[in-house]
């Protein structure tokens, strides 16, 4: 492996190995990217490439105006969604996008997932967004972009904060997470996964149930996020 | 390790453990306590610390009114509703709390599990009970405290004994389970994850499927439970 | 182990380990018998015993009017159903129980399992037959004896052979399979939680679904069971 | 091993084995073959031989018209189903035919599997198709031969390419799958698992759940298929 940027496409790599790992999609299916923030790279699964072939070398290295830095095989095909989400929401350090089979259950009934629990508050202070439905212009234009733009769209039409809420699916497709870092984003994932089988679930034995009241969705927020967090330890 | 209490801290991490071996929480999400009665000592899995990382040492050690006794790391966030059940539930020598799946559906459905087989009657003699939703004041007061109090509400409205009842839903939340030893209340919480399960697969069948009769479940319990006993080994 | 019908107890055995192997079980629950037809003894589960602590040796031994052979342990406390189904199912050499979760679920619906399908139809040509649920009468006489009879009363009714329906619900309780031998019996069990599983889900997406029809259900009974099977091999 | 065709039987041996792996079907329930186009001859597993003890050795070769060309044992008894697929679609290289529980569950409930979203869509261009329930007369007939008619007639039917729908559900019995190879072949098996399993989910959150539309299936279809294709890396 080339020396460039050799931690960073350890962290993807790792990040990338924990989708099969946490059971988040099958075969080829997920990719994870990293960022360096100082450097303006950012290190991708590359494309159709079985979790148990791939290594930290087959990192692709792309600017973030997706420019190949470094790479043997073509980067993923979702590359553009991941690079837009970089240059808009600038905290975040790592991207992953799974096919997890209840969150894309949500994402095919293009319906928000419901703040039903603490187990959701735990993470994320709002319902999980879902995007609008791509019009035909969208999807016969620069798709993997528009896919980004999406995103976007309805953060800024819900006024989510991407720090708040690390987690959206994408309509008819499926959920894309973010964090910190890759590994981070990953986390991301597996929650969402079982927010997701929670709420199918919950809805399953009673079909009128609320969502949980504002208190109890910023009691469990802040005490895992925030200057006043008392969950967990320092350092974590 | 220190040698305080160290039968107690493996008792507890032993314990702890049983829960991602069980499937009954993911990463950090959990945490199970042990007392020693005659010292009036609560060992407790530390706050956020992953399972792959635990070791018995890591226990943190608090006594009832939640002075910490020995720990490098804070005890975890659910420490006061452990400490409250400890004092009046008076026979119990352990406590566990999860996420598991269907558990939570269940709370976050604020709906009781009902006793719909004999599986449900091998272990307790009456329907999951779920506690009320919490008030505001509750939930900006002290939390924690406040849940164990949801807890012991419900037993005394519904005036169920922890002997014979040793798991709970907190609504919006998930479960709480208990039981002579850590041991037994990671075992109860197994069982409570597949009875929330069993009665959500049958109702789904049948939704109009009826609670068994009080004789099945006397004889399913009484079985299992009491001087009259005849399932299982002596010194099981 | 004391030599005393060795094989039947290692036959036992094998098949007992199966239960938490195919995954039918947790912790206890569950048991298989094993049949000496020429002896007329059977070997059991000791009950309550967790199948990590299983020996062969721990086989009870008991006769057909359930007199103790040899044993340190108690037997199964479901040890008079076997016994009463072999004393009227002439032909079957192993008997096995479980609390399998989509196998409970139907009993607890109370709901025969339809044939909607060959999967169904390779292993039994009727719907999975559901007893009626017990009097209080029968609950609180000789229980266990009790259900064996609840068994064979839904057969007469019924009019169905223990040859070709090898398994049972028995109402708000769980499953009961057997076979040539404890290995087929506890074969048929996860084959029952396999088509339990199917009927749910196949009634979850067409409510209206209907039993197959006869034609279909001979065809594929009979080439895998009779004179004029074309199914597998000579010697399996 | 003889010699004969060794590489046919151990493809169609690694594929065989591929069906446990992925869970796709328990004990001896499923199949795979593999076909030399060149030669004409095909290698399927033998009827009811556990996965555990299949061995390269003891795939069966047949040619097209079902003459046993080598084999100690008899081969599948669905054998004549994949000759029929193997002499209409020429373009295949391996069959693959399992009793998966969510996609049985499609077959059983006669359902076609609608194409909800991209997961789908990155794989087949329409909604897995459904066979009609077959007459007395074919059950009665040469069952074997007509699934595989039923089969081709769903195709004529719907006017579909058996290159850009390699599954089908045969009604009230379950999926067959196809693809260039018999690995092909057990992917698209684990697919149409997984598409079912979402489309089940889908439905239940949302039971007026729409198709996606032609756009967007053409765009994921053709991202990964024909000569415009830019998903995975040559030579995969």
């Amino acid at each position: 492996m080339s020396n460039l940027y050799k931690s960073l496409k350890e962290a993807a790599y790792e990040a990338n190995m924990e989708i099969p790992r946490q059971h988040l999609a099958i075969y080829t299916f997920g990719n994870v990217s990293a960022i360096d923030r100082a450097a303006g790279i950012v290190a991708i699964k590359p494309s159709g490439v079985p979790y148990t072939e791939l290594r930290p070398e087959n990192m692709v290295l792309v600017d973030l105006e997706n420019n190949l830095v470094e790479g043997a095989q073509r980067p993923s095909s979702d590359t553009k969604t991941h690079l837009l989400l970089y240059r808009h929401f600038e905290t975040i350090g790592g991207i992953c996008h799974t096919h997890s089979t209840h969150a894309v259950a949500w994402a095919q009934a293009m319906r928000p997932i419901p703040n039903l629990g603490t187990t959701h508050a735990d993470h994320l202070t709002a319902a999980v967004p879902v995007t609008d439905v791509m019009t035909d212009e969208m999807i016969l234009g620069d798709y993997e972009h528009e896919t980004g733009n999406q995103i976007l769209d309805i953060f800024r039409k819900q006024n989510l904060s991407p720090q708040e809420v690390e987690m959206v699916l994408v309509a008819c497709h499926g959920p894309f997470t973010w964090g910190k870092d890759a590994a981070k984003a990953v986390y991301n994932a597996a929650v969402l996964e079982e927010l997701a089988k929670m709420a199918s679930l919950t809805l399953q034995i009673n079909p009128q149930t609320p969502p949980i009241k504002q208190t109890l969705i910023s009691k469990h927020y802040f005490r895992k996020h925030g200057k006043d967090a008392y969950y967990g330890q320092e350092g974590y």
